[in-house]
């Protein structure tokens, strides 16, 4: 067999046998598959499709093309929650802390934000001194002491993925639904977590645009969760306006500690939604029961304590947990107006991009974050204002003329606007 | 614009743009395109495909991808013929001393072989001493003086379609014909033929297996030709079987030899037929007069005597032109018979794969090949044989039980087989 001969079969609209999709990954995780012929085989995939057992033993094959850590010895189920990627979506640090809080495991392998959209790992270096390259080892040892983790994967984690990644994201094959299954897939089932939560958004500011797409894509990997023996569910939520009123990561980390406080926004609402819907699986609880102790871990402030444990378990100062002067916002700020009078609508995406010019952002893999710039949302999408009114400020160092221009673009104002539904659709093995 | 557009217009089945395609083919050739970022576009365009307009735009532009060398100051039209490659194919040989002698000025660019089928550059190496890597000033040179030559096109010449073939070589994008074509005719329009004459083959040993696949692929070249402003001509020739009665380089240049002495076989029917045709073309004489003029030349000895001119004008030793010895076939002979008696029928690929398992051949660009292995065919594709006649003569160094096995699974006898006729179609630019 040659990695020849499987892409012509894909580009003969053949089904993959499994013994050919397992060479082809081996090939890629060991080399001898060039990015070449990586990208024509993504290129036929995302053209002529794959049936859901080419996606799961693509997925499988990924997700053993590496290292795959061994499962902390702790009782109860571990848990683990992936979005798909937005702007302003500061979800995993408000929900970990919660589900630790309530005696729920937490494995959370999280990633670095890219191109208009956030990531967590990011966010939590604004914690001074915190390391998110944890070894498997330090990872598993914190779960079972702290109750939860939050790092990024091992560079021996699905080496597949990653080379795989890195070619789609140059040769216009992101865009595939079996692919990005496969790729969100396969790093949850290298971990060990036996409930995972899908967070997959569409809209405007998410890589799908359409609530179907969105939701095929969220079945499908909630079908190679379970042919994997794994329980996982889905969330299909809106992305069209930021979820939060912050974007830049000094400023989601504040939102999050404040709604880990009690503040509360459409940020606050999806976070509760998924740590109810997650509880509820981990503990074997009726939903209402799940959703009450959510809120009161909240309320008690067990919660924040939990993010202090967890942010000093990995080396950070968790004094910024009570003191956001230690996570402080760039010196220059500009207050963005209403342009007009009207009901405020917030494309994420130019939102997005408007922090990735003020350096809060990269635009490609490696480059620096600047943790201190970013935006505040005055005024929340769907909200009537009244032109002249000041709808947003822009924190930056030096010019910001771009970025400011950039981010009043986002902001439209229409006679009437209606934000689409939050969560669009749950989706769960069981009912599928 | 980004080549990352491009790509992701053709993925999406867009029709791309003048702007777009000499974009692409300028980042092709100036290495801003990555090999990862070839390979999807060329799978995209194998699978959504490409209008005719597009594919005149990719040719154009990969023509000018690279240096285009002046037109010599010649009087007349200025021929040219391409193969899109076979087995025991000499024809150019051939053809280029007749046109020569008949006063039509020859600029052939050749290729080297490549897996199962030979190529015009490594067979004129069987010349001793003879140049294939003519400047384009050499070229011009002794198309003026001699009236033909045939090199291989300089590294500088399109570029483009070098990268590009490249990948698709090992990425399985081959066979689109939107990139054969643009391949074919960009090399084709980067020199300064005004007569063009392709040979499009189809069946066992061509890379096309069907005649209407040839046909489309023949059709859209000249319409390509067309639209460039040349003169542009195709006959869709079949090879289920080899053409000639030899199978390696030293075999063939003296089979090639023999034809312009005389010796009749279906390698000289089709010699003829595309000489006729290109010379009609060149001269403005009615076919049948062209017809008669070569075969006057063949008959009279002048074409053999311009084939020598040629050689000596490269560099090489033209003796050979009247002394086989000088192009010694290998030591070893084994001799292949019938395995039962019935109508001999010869699978082309396979014979071609015998002469390559022998050193005949090159797996890879950049492979040695030994000129004096080959096979001698002892009886015609389509002739009675009775069991235990010889069929061919295996010539080889060392152990050639592979080649000889491999050679075996050539021939069959079946009890009824008719080769299909030699030239399926001629399409000239005016019957489009």
């Amino acid at each position: 067999m040659t990695v020849y001969e499987v892409i012509d079969a894909k580009k003969k609209r053949r089904v993959l046998t499994e013994e050919q999709i397992r060479f082809f990954v081996r090939a890629v995780a060991q080399g001898r598959a060039s990015d070449a012929q990586i990208a024509a085989f993504c290129m036929a995939v995302l053209l002529n499709g794959m049936t859901d057992e080419e996606c799961f033993l693509l997925t499988d094959a990924m997700a053993k093309s590496g290292e795959t850590p061994a499962r902390p010895p702790v009782p109860g189920v571990i848990a683990d929650k992936h979005s798909t990627g937005g702007v302003s979506d500061s979800t995993t640090l408000i929900l970990v802390p919660v589900l630790c809080s309530l005696g729920v495991k937490c494995a959370k392998y999280s990633g670095r934000g890219l191109g208009h959209t956030g990531g967590t790992l990011d966010k939590l270096e604004s914690f001074s001194g915190l390391r998110v390259g944890l070894s498997a080892a330090e990872f598993a040892e914190q779960i079972a002491r702290v109750g939860g983790a939050i790092a990024g994967q091992t560079e021996h984690t699905v080496p597949a993925d990653k080379r795989m990644y890195a070619v789609r994201d140059v040769t216009a094959t992101v865009d595939s639904i079996p692919l990005i299954a496969s790729s969100v897939m396969s790093k949850k089932l290298a971990s060990f977590a036996d409930v995972i939560l899908l967070d997959v958004k569409y809209g405007d500011g998410a890589f799908l645009r359409t609530a179907p797409q969105a939701e095929r894509l969220a079945r499908l990997m909630v079908r190679i969760g379970a042919r994997a023996g794994r329980k996982v569910a889905a969330a299909v939520t809106n992305m069209d306006a930021p979820l939060g009123d912050a974007v830049g990561c000094n400023a989601e980390v504040r939102e999050a500690i404040a709604v880990l406080g009690g503040k509360k926004n459409a940020l606050a609402r999806l976070s509760l939604f998924l740590a109810e819907k997650l509880a509820a699986a981990a503990l074997s609880l009726p939903e209402a029961e799940a959703r009450a102790r959510v809120e009161e871990t909240i309320a008690s402030g067990a919660a924040l304590q939990k993010l202090a444990q967890i942010v000093s378990a990995q080396g950070g100062d968790a004094r910024a947990v009570h003191d956001p002067s230690l996570q402080p916002l760039a010196p220059q700020k500009s207050v963005l107006c209403a342009e007009k009078s009207g009901v405020l609508r917030i494309a994420a995406k130019k939102l997005g991009e408007a922090c990735l010019l003020l350096g809060g952002g990269r635009q490609r893999e490696g480059d620096a974050v600047d943790h201190t710039v970013g935006i505040l949302l005055r005024k929340h999408a769907g909200e009537r204002v009244q032109k002249g009114e000041p709808v947003a400020e822009v924190y930056s160092r030096g010019n910001a003329d771009e970025a400011c221009s950039r981010a009043a673009e986002a902001f439209s104002y229409p006679r009437a606007y209606e934000l689409p539904a939050l969560v669009h659709t749950y989706i769960r093995a069981e009912d599928l």
